[in-house]
């Protein structure tokens, strides 16, 4: 059975992206060639830099281009190899960059072999994938905490998030999280291990968050930013002499405001006045790097030292809802849709 | 003749600084006891910095108190000295930090002897002092140029900016000064050369500005900031890959604003998409290197290699109409007040 669906990424949004922005087909999966194999696609990753490839401007790349297959990470297994394959068997879990369709005939040299007995599959696409090291090497080489140090964490009930929560806990650190909603403050909390869960969605503006993260917290010598807007505009006044802001994500501008820049109020003179510093960073700045961070996360997931938050979403027809869910915070931890329907 | 006369600040700017922020008294200054020295002001260094210590909250440093003399740096001579000093003659130009006030007595501990022959004594409040030092260890360590960048500079025709400018040609980079009105542009590109010079006061907005940057420069790679407001939001959206900003100064911001900030458009996710960096500096951070420093400028000044820019303005009681200068733009290069009158 070579017949699969694909999402075809088929109109810019301009706002909240949803399912009138992609086209769902259904297509024939080429057999594969030599030196190809065929994987069916069980799990689909789900990523805010999505939607910063749909702005009409340059971002990091040039915009996701319209009318081809909504590109992305899954997880899945080979079900059919050319006869010269040998690195791989029938069966086996891989991780490829094939995108949102249920089948993908690929070079092999494009599928990496996973370890999907040790761990459940689905952490390649989360701690142990994309995520992991971007929240490690964007908090250990970007952050430098130091034992002691206040963390503040944004979207902190998030993929990348939820992680940085517990390397910073790992580092000796104080660590805020900040997230919205009564529920992930809880999870952030207590199965995190947040020191200090602030939910933001209680304060009107910045200045009443800026308050209460001040009288919580005090100073911050470590912010590590997911969200921007406001949540951003509460912490920044807050940081301490040579504080260290990581920028890792600015998902509350995604929605229309990267093309259009929303006001927000100036804060540059905090980073003159506390000798401050702030560094963008990307996960594909530390793709050569994964090996070291596999060598050390590995065994801190096998031995269940770190929570593995998810959200699952059954149904490959759901993808698009799905991405439109990180824009209004429906998950908590890593979102993935499942092909198979509930 | 004992007799001198001191500027006391009185009230809180909330707005521009003026005369009506100071009063002006005449007093006796102390005789000089077992170590110390009587010193006369010559010339009398007006700074940004002074404006950010009136702040309502805490900037670097608590406030400038009130009710005592405006702090800053002077140039004078030793006119007497206690019994036991023997390290300083009477007439030895000296630096020190004693205010605006026309006579002070301190210990020897708190001036330093300058080579007045060598050079112009008010070099030491520009290009051999603290100015210097700020751009030299702000653009070199902060900023990090490496030859063919292109180095941006705001407020290029300051103090600072405009030996910034000269030392990013030095390192060979393709070097853009941005400054208000014709005059300093036709100043920072053919007696400073800057390769190109940009009038901000020549766009209405940002965006404009923005635009007109990118056409003449494509994208920059090291930012020296010193004003910050809608220059800063020009540049920021043309960094590239990896782009050093360094905030040096934010002068737009200083009269009122660091208490009620402006709003401008949001700019982290450039941050992010580029894996750029912003890094305050303060020039007493580098303090423990100025012998570095004047170990490289003192041979270039020597050799008139380095323009000195300098606006002196003649006679004490314009010390406060001064620094109000500041705001408005007034100045080019280094301003200086000298003690006496034209």
């Amino acid at each position: 059975m070579r017949t699969a669906q694909r999402w075809i990424y088929a109109k810019r949004p301009t706002a909240a992206v949803g399912a009138e922005h992609f086209c769902l087909e259904t297509f024939e999966a080429p057999a594969p060639g030599r030196g190809e194999v065929r994987l069916q696609a069980d799990y689909f990753s789900v990523d805010p830099y999505m939607r910063i490839q749909q702005a009409a401007r340059n971002t990091y790349d040039a915009p996701h281009p319209l009318g081809i297959v909504q590109q992305g990470a899954v997880i899945g297994r080979v079900v059919e190899m050319g006869a010269d394959v040998s690195a791989l068997a029938v069966g086996d879990w891989v991780s490829a960059y094939s995108g949102w369709q249920t089948q993908a005939t690929l070079p092999v040299s494009a599928v990496q072999r996973i370890d999907g007995a040790a761990t459940s599959p689905t952490h390649y696409l989360g701690v142990l994938g994309m995520p992991g090291r971007t929240a490690w090497f964007g908090l250990m080489e970007a952050g430098r905490p130091q034992p002691g140090d206040t963390v503040v964490v944004s979207g902190a009930a998030g993929a990348v998030g939820s992680l940085v929560v517990q390397f910073a806990k790992r580092a000796g650190c104080t660590v805020v999280g900040i997230a919205g909603g009564k529920s992930k403050c809880d999870f952030v909390r207590d199965t995190l291990g947040a020191d200090i869960a602030i939910d933001y969605r209680e304060h009107a503006d910045w200045q009443s968050l800026s308050n209460h993260l001040h009288d919580r917290a005090g100073g911050v010598d470590v912010y590590f930013d997911n969200v921007g807007g406001i949540v951003t505009d509460a912490v920044l006044p807050l940081i301490k002499r040579r504080a260290r802001v990581v920028i890792c994500g600015q998902i509350s501008q995604y929605d229309g405001a990267l093309d259009t820049p929303n006001l927000g109020p100036r804060f540059l003179q905090h980073l003159l006045f506390q000798r401050a510093s702030i560094t963008g960073i990307l996960s594909r700045d530390f793709v050569h790097r994964m090996d070291e961070y596999l060598a050390r996360a590995t065994p801190w997931v096998a031995r269940g030292e770190v929570h593995l938050a998810e959200t699952r979403i059954a149904g490959f027809e759901k993808l698009p809802e799905a991405l439109g869910m990180l824009g209004t915070g429906g998950n908590t931890g890593k979102l993935i849709v499942s092909r198979a329907a509930a």
